[in-house]
């Protein structure tokens, strides 16, 4: 783990680097503010370790982990104003802190400045990491939209979850990876396995959310146990329920879903009660397994040192073991 | 202008053959159909012509001319949230139509469209196009940034005003102009010459928007004639009469700009009156004038045959002449 917090550091550092023009400031103040505010930077490391992996050189892979980074904090900028969401890492959200227009705006110029990122040396594989880069900020876009979407609609499957955490979170930990594996010259097969390998893991990720979110020691989640519950968000937990409730459970939990008089302790303490009755929490964790298992066997596949690729799987196992 | 006119119908048979992915249909509907609300397609076909000059072949410059036609139309998107306006093109702006996510993140995805187009094949000037492209579309924002700023500023000069107008409209136009040029290998000094020609017809264009808006002929111009002056909008007419009146003609313009109760035609009557008297409409036109023959200048410096030049000088001169 030592190796990612130093390249944790690296982008930090490089990230104080990037210096936002001026003038108009209610253009680029918003984005610096959103850069400052801190994040685990996790995506932009894991970028620069692939392709240290591959035996790529830092400097040539600089670029493009911050085009990451800028892209992912591009897409909580306009999430906080579609979410309605006026704390960013406790702080006040940009739509909240000015206002929609000026998140909107400096939204889309950090999008530009993430290709930027991408595009600011030509070498030979530009084309390729770029398109990469294209196909997943669109991918993400389509999660966030389906995410919506799953808020109103009444025939969310347990695929269509699984297939809207794909695209919103896990295929840009995928691509980040792959983008490192490219410029590192890594073979076509590695490159793909340690795209599967950031995808996998990175579902097994969002379902282990779900899983603390409710089961979760309430002194180290840092959040209210029970929020996705008393939002009625449709979670892994959620939607299995609901595959596999009948009769009398089925009845309480719809209760449980609709009813405008329940308490929230209340709602929370009875979803769980027929969640623990169906198995719900073993059953996502046996999915989520699955997913690990498949991202390390991915990794397994890797044509590398088992030494350097052991960083990998001890990043994933820390994912899995996380309490918060 | 027949050349300009085949240019435009392969533009909106290119538009037409994009095939937008049906799910979600949220996201891609809207792009649908902001793209078949029509529009001008000035620059695309511009950038074709341009191309054309410099002996490029269309199949090579297509890709770039749908990425700055979905790039402009982002950018509509985008702004009629901010601008708060209900109709685009006489139909339903998205976010009426929709809502305002579903323009935000429609529009995010036009973006990424947009660069997907540029990137599509891989070439020699892939870096070069992509530079420029990027940094045009964030010039876009900080025009829209400066114009949104400019209505609670106090203290816009005339220079200011250039300023934003070159950003949020003319550079654009020069771009598309130079990136036709870059894609036929043309010289260095002809794609700065063609980049000129471009913005400075940009400017002048825009100025005479806004003599157009107060001065044109109402059966011709298809909106209310001062609109802009009953908006306050600051534009080059008000801003060059700021700047000039003095004593009891700077009351009187302070009084239209300030009275709640003047009514419209009132107040379009009396700012006329103002700015016939320090002689608005003449140094509006001079100003366009000098934009224009600057335009016509670079175009005169292009290295290429006169009778290939002479549509951009015809295509200019039809813009200077046009009564809306």
């Amino acid at each position: 783990m030592q190796k990612i917090i130093h390249y944790i550091s690296i982008i930090e550092a490089a990230l104080k680097g990037i210096n936002q023009k001026k003038e108009p400031a209610k253009l680029y103040e918003p984005i610096s503010y959103t850069l400052s505010l801190g994040g685990k930077r996790i995506r932009p490391a894991l970028l620069l370790l692939a392709n240290n992996l591959f035996g790529g050189k830092d400097e040539d892979a600089i670029d493009s982990a911050l085009a990451i980074e800028v892209f992912h904090n591009f897409t909580l900028v306009h999430d906080d104003i579609m979410d309605d969401a006026p704390l960013r890492r406790g702080k006040p959200s940009v739509y909240s802190k000015w206002d929609t227009n000026v998140a909107i705006l400096s939204g889309d110029v950090m999008l530009m400045q993430g290709i930027q990122f991408i595009a600011k040396k030509n070498h030979p594989h530009l084309h390729e990491v770029l398109g990469l880069f294209n196909t997943t900020a669109i991918a993400v876009c389509e999660g966030q939209q389906m995410d919506m979407d799953f808020e109103t609609s009444s025939t969310v499957s347990i695929d269509d979850y699984l297939k809207m955490i794909a695209l919103k979170t896990a295929v840009l930990l995928a691509a980040s990876l792959k983008i490192g594996a490219i410029l590192a010259n890594s073979s076509i097969a590695d490159a793909k396995h340690i795209y599967e390998f950031g995808k996998n893991l990175g579902i097994a990720f969002q379902l282990m959310d779900d899983v603390l979110d409710l089961y979760g020691d309430p002194t180290k989640v840092g959040k209210r146990v029970g929020g996705d519950v008393i939002a009625n968000k449709k979670t892994y937990l959620l939607l299995k329920a609901q595959e596999l409730a009948t009769g009398k459970t089925q009845q309480d939990l719809d209760f449980c879903l609709t009813s405008k008089v329940i308490e929230d302790h209340k709602k929370v303490e009875r979803v769980t009660a027929i969640f623990n009755t169906l198995k719900i929490k073993a059953l996502a964790e046996e999915e989520m397994n699955l997913f690990y298992h498949a991202a390390i066997s991915h990794l397994d596949s890797i044509d590398a040192p088992a030494d350097k690729k052991q960083v990998f799987e001890d990043f994933a196992k820390s994912l899995m073991q996380r309490e918060n």
